[in-house]
């Protein structure tokens, strides 16, 4: 997967398909365009006529209702009309190809597909096969990526912390099998975060998980000790089964989210998780119901930046005010 | 369940989640409202812009593709952008309650959910748990309320009936599980109807059904006679495997609405049904396409009162006129 | 099936039910208009404002994302309200009839029906049964008939070949099951296009074929010798299991199409497929994808002329510029 293909010939995203490459200007370039859309969602008219006139496909493979509903809203608010496809039970059953149903798509001249598959790099099977004028945003594609959901977690992170070169940020859960731990270590990477940790069971880290740049902990007092930012995981319950986990009742004991072991994170940590939430199974309600919870600003701010990125990589985005841009620096 | 819930602290509608408790004056309003937007289904552009740049969201827990139809008409020709949701295919699965789908759509600045639900008091729960710019239709909650259902059966009695204090009021069917009956009863008790009839067999009407303020019959020949309106209710298959009808056809025979039958009425009386309809069943076609059947218009009303809810509920309503108002009177 | 059911008293074009009986001028009318809706599609805000207000419900009893998705961006390219239905999961599960689900909708003041079903002539009965300022556009009745494509076909062949009156056509594949063949026959037929093929093994092939004016080939070699164009049919997997056909293999061996096929025919011949593809049993991917492949414009002009078709029986057609009914003359 080569990470250019997100770029054009001048170096402007044409794709979102992975945080991985991505420089932090660019990352910086899609917070800061996201702080002006923050309004919009506010207004008594939320709509803006940006991509007015242009067909935004919503192609999901592999279901999510929750994650289909925030690209449509994000693209409806910028005025875009939006087509919902499950090919799950559609062509897909007809034996048509992946590429062949792009093809056909982009003959209808649809001007950005957000492609969700269970196999890790669908998105980038797709970009490659493109016409310049269409754009791809990878919304998860197996256990490889989910950009946006990176990108929103620093914008939060950013949002209730500042700057990012002083904090410590852990990541708990199902390191192993998951995109979203893959796309938070990059972004948080290129944000030069200085110590990212991540904590599981032996079983859910990745063999050499270091060469990702972060520090391996599989015991909460240690892992989660004065750190800014907690970031947990969804704990696929499909997993329970198998050899990763005794149980859901020893697992929440030792890695489910509590105030007890909350404590040994710093007082003013904040706390993030991608939804949905397993209550009682990686996080307690207390907690995620608590002060330090950012959960639901996370989808307030999704919103936000998924309207940036379709917004950045399709050409139309406003001009971001000198101030945000400050801020961000 | 507080009906209180339902008013903001001006005592102006915020929510609808059941007629009960709602004032003859604010059930009025509803009417006229929806008597000024009876022209925009007329129109050769029928589109008004007072929902522009709002989020409203069909969240069908209970699946009624009818239902969901009526409401994202409605809501379109109000200028809304609509979102279908179907949970039931999606976050339930993934084991999200119903408080946290809620919460998570109410971050992305959604801005009116109508909530069907198998299950009673599903809709107050939401609207209990809502930030004061978030509003509430309910669709539908298990055997409790319909209240835009009764809200458009009035409607569409007031349009062919005129006042409603010298009516007599039959509703036959499937008292007992009825949350289209419910809303009925007390939409024609608010405005004020003299005479509720229901009729059924004793298996299907409620223990202490007088409590309601009806006349309960178990034989059609009485219930029926010179009443003003007939309201046929839809009655379940499912309940025929039960201890509660002998068989369809015996049904049919005994309360299903013939021409026979419904000489006993009066004979300008009209006949309502909020559908689908058992043809053969509940009603015979020969009634059910006849003259006095006012099911279709029903329909076309339908979609005029639930413009005037989510207009009135969200602020946006139109001045109604002086004359719709005193005709109301 | 009567097929003036289409015209309304003036003449006018009311539904799109069958290409059978259809004059010339009124396909060229299509035609023409069609062409004016193609750069839409290659505008920057590909939108126009003609059915702005209008309510377009795309009814598909047979479900097909492809398909559906063509008249969903043809009808918001038009600027109209979409509701998708997919009755095979709501009201028909209830029991309720067609015409009742028929009657509802249009209660709620829709304005046109794209309805695809299963059963030959379930358009027709829908359009039978619609009052004068509904629209009934069939994508799709079971084996009789599927107007929109044979209309982008005839298109598409206009655009690559120009005049229809020295062309030799070729309709390879299963025309006994083939609504796609009925409706291109009839197109071309009333085009003037001096020579229609159809090649299928015998099992595949109507009885008494040549009663729609075509030949019977049962050989490739014969039956694409010196063709214009070849249309290629999608067979249907399912018939892999009854008598039709020996084996998959087998009948890619004698009729599936491939570059030392395609020899058989003019130099220049275009290849047609109303897609989805069985890539390897009707077609060879080399062919496909190759220079005369014409399928992915197919799918490009199929949105023009399902805009125009829209456009022209709701009464609100641009006027085609004299230069373009010229050309198609």
């Amino acid at each position: 997967m080569t990470d250019n293909l997100q770029f054009d010939g001048q170096g402007r995203l044409r794709h979102l398909l992975t945080i991985e490459g991505l420089s932090r200007q660019t990352i910086l370039d899609i917070l800061n365009t996201a702080e002006s859309f923050i309004t919009v969602g506010e207004r008594e008219i939320k709509k803006v006529p940006l991509l007015r006139g242009k067909t935004v496909v919503n192609l999901f493979f592999e279901s999510s209702t929750r994650t289909r509903t925030t690209f449509e809203i994000a693209a409806k608010r910028l005025s875009a009309d939006v087509i919902n496809i499950n090919p799950g039970v559609s062509s897909a059953t007809k034996g048509e190809t992946l590429l062949d149903t792009i093809r056909n798509l982009e003959a209808m001249h649809t001007d950005l597909f957000v492609v969700r598959h269970s196999q890790s790099g669908a998105a980038y099977l797709v970009a490659g096969h493109v016409p310049a004028h269409v754009h791809i945003i990878n919304a998860g594609d197996g256990a490889h990526a989910h950009p946006t959901q990176g990108l929103l977690d620093v914008f939060t992170i950013r949002r209730h912390k500042g700057d990012f070169d002083k904090l410590r940020v852990a990541i708990v859960g199902d390191i192993l099998h998951s995109r979203v731990a893959r796309s938070q270590i990059h972004a948080l990477a290129a944000l030069g975060v200085p110590e990212i940790r991540v904590i599981a069971p032996k079983t859910l880290l990745p063999t050499a998980v270091e060469s990702l740049g972060v520090r391996p902990y599989t015991d909460m007092q240690e892992g989660l000790a004065d750190v800014d930012v907690v970031m947990m995981l969804r704990l696929q319950r499909e997993r329970m089964h198998g050899a990763y986990i005794p149980s859901e009742q020893e697992y929440f004991n030792l890695y489910g989210l509590t105030a007890a072991k909350l404590r040994y994170a710093k007082q003013d940590a904040i706390i993030l998780h991608p939804g949905p939430m397993n209550r009682g199974l990686e996080i307690d309600s207390a907690v995620a119901d608590g002060p330090q919870s950012v959960i639901l600003p996370q989808v307030t701010y999704g919103i936000a930046v998924r309207m940036a990125i379709m917004a950045l990589i399709m050409g139309g985005a406003p001009e971001t005010e000198p101030a945000a841009r400050r801020r961000a620096g």
